[in-house]
């Protein structure tokens, strides 16, 4: 497709998409959550910081219901750009693609049916660990059942993330498993020193590790989850993990406990494969053997100027935004042209019903 | 299938059976509780009354697991005769049909990953009210988004409960709703004055009702919350309610609620449908136009004692058996003689692992 660069073996990328193509998609968001966040500066997924701990199931509802239960309108930076989900429910609604809730250590739960793990909300890594080695545990054995359960019932099963916070604990994981890694950043000006700083305050606390020690002292419970799910999955059927840095920490996971290369692939956008400060087709190749997509949104076309602002560096990914793109284009052949006129609508009825429901 | 008894229309089940064949399956253990339960002498679903609560999340650990984290073995009667999820699993196996667990509303959470619905336990219908109508309100919005999500994952989604002190709560919705209804029980000696004290004391309480008030007063979470999925997912797939005189309640609800009576059916055990003392075919019939299959699961051919007691009046249906049974000769041609054998090797191996993991 003229949409996509691929990064990694082409050969391999091509035999699953069109292995993926034929079948049925399913996408499961992973809702979760670490203090992180609340170190200032890290993050803009929130209008305000107080906020911040709503963004993750306030997008499970969104995408859900078209509007949010737990806040009062969809999550937005603080001055009021929207989330990337826009383009992830616009994505899979116009492909008729199902999608599930996952809660996988999120602070607040969502006000809607979702899966639920039982893992508790990750901690500060600036100032501590983020959960004990039993609870990476227990999140990887969590991740299997469902990763195993979810590929049973769909060919190509697409994981998305929404962590506020979460590509400094991947950039800390990466790290501290041997990546040579920058990360990307919902931010134009990634304050990459600022992950520095806090990732580096992290790996300081490690010795010579487990892999399951490393993500409890400097990750987040989403990563030990999805490797899981990975692991499982992979086994099953196709797996496209969509999301930019944060999946590549996943990645370096789950080559530590096991998964199926084959059946594996990474989906972004553009805007975060393109981010100059990250370095994400080199980050991928460095930990897996799997292709990396990417797909341009094409919002760089828009009138609007919220939409206009992904393109921009504002939010470049999230949500699984660019894998559930990529999955519309392989399962129904949603254009650019197509996509960039539903975010506009979406967009204009968010502006409109103020993100409230209808009535 | 020479195995199957079907009353209703023969031309609709032979359709169900034909449409559903062709097809993927996905079974869905819906756990809940009320409080009813703790009358003296209503249900034996648990070796002890105080351990009756675990009994939910210990099936769908089971049948998960092949063994149970909440309690220490299997559930049994107090006299050790195990749960019918024994039917359930090894049918599941032999067919490799994936399940999932959904909580609406168990007093105790299960140990894996489920999808939660925030809804509380049941009350006692012998002192007071059930639930609230707004419990109720949510239990179905809830069951229509799970419902709908699940259906368009398979072709035909199977849908079994477990809730000890469910025949009674059933019983009392159905009259409640207008049906002239005798339930069955899990014990061969059917308590039914017992059932019909409780039942009539609940409905005493009862004005002319909008059905929500009816269930919130005299039923249980698991009624309205299976009514949504049904609702939902019969307008996208086909659906087995897998039980007995408690899916004849979940139907008396959908009828007020709207359902697609062409994609709908009930499967049970033919130790439920021949039940002298309840009145299953008639009941279904009653309250709904759809075709109501029994299968016979042969265990009165069994040499162990523990699984000739189900032809013997005990346990006689629940956690989905007879429904999962059909579906498993529908997708894989499962026979009774091959359902015995493999129920015995199961049966051996708990007794071997007094239902503990092995090692």
């Amino acid at each position: 497709m003229e949409d996509l660069e691929i990064s990694g073996s082409r050969t391999r990328a091509r035999s699953f998409m069109d292995s993926a193509r034929s079948g049925t998609f399913l996408f499961s968001l992973v809702i979760s959550y670490t203090d992180t966040c609340r170190v200032p500066g890290i993050t803009v997924a929130g209008a305000r910081p107080e906020m911040i701990q709503y963004t993750p199931p306030a997008d499970a509802e969104y995408l859900h219901y078209g509007y949010c239960k737990s806040i009062d309108s969809v999550p937005t930076t603080p001055d009021g750009k929207p989330t990337p989900g826009l383009l992830t429910k616009v994505a899979l609604e116009s492909s008729s693609i199902p999608h599930l809730t996952i809660n996988a250590g999120s602070r607040v739960a969502p006000r809607l049916p979702f899966i639920e793990t039982g893992l508790p909300p990750g901690g500060n890594i600036a100032e501590g660990p983020a959960m004990t080695d039993r609870d990476v545990s227990h999140a990887v054995d969590y991740g299997r059942i469902v990763g195993r359960s979810l590929a049973s019932l769909a060919g190509c099963l697409v994981i998305g993330e929404c962590v506020p916070g979460g590509t400094t604990t991947a950039l800390a994981v990466l790290r501290g498993l041997g990546a040579d890694a920058r990360v990307s950043s919902s931010i134009p000006e990634n304050p990459v020193d600022l992950k520095d700083r806090v990732a580096s305050a992290a790996l300081s606390r490690l010795g010579p590790d487990h892999p399951y020690s490393v993500v409890a002292r400097v990750g987040d419970p989403m990563i030990p989850f999805v490797a899981g799910m990975l692991s499982a999955a992979s086994t099953v059927s196709r797996v496209l993990l969509a999301g930019g840095t944060q999946m590549a920490a996943v990645l370096a996971l789950a080559s530590r406990i096991g998964f199926d290369e084959e059946n594996t692939a990474v989906g972004t956008t553009s805007y975060v494969a393109g981010d100059k400060s990250a370095n994400f087709g080199d980050l991928v190749r460095g930990v897996a053997d799997v292709p990396a997509m990417s797909v341009d949104p094409g919002m760089a076309g828009s009138g609007l100027p919220g939409l206009r602002a992904f393109s921009e560096g504002f939010a470049k990914e999230g949500v699984g935004a660019g894998g559930c793109i990529i999955s519309a284009m392989l399962k129904s052949g949603l254009t650019r042209t197509r996509l960039l006129r539903l975010a506009e609508d979406e967009y204009r009825r968010l502006a409109k019903s103020g993100g409230r429901p209808a009535g």
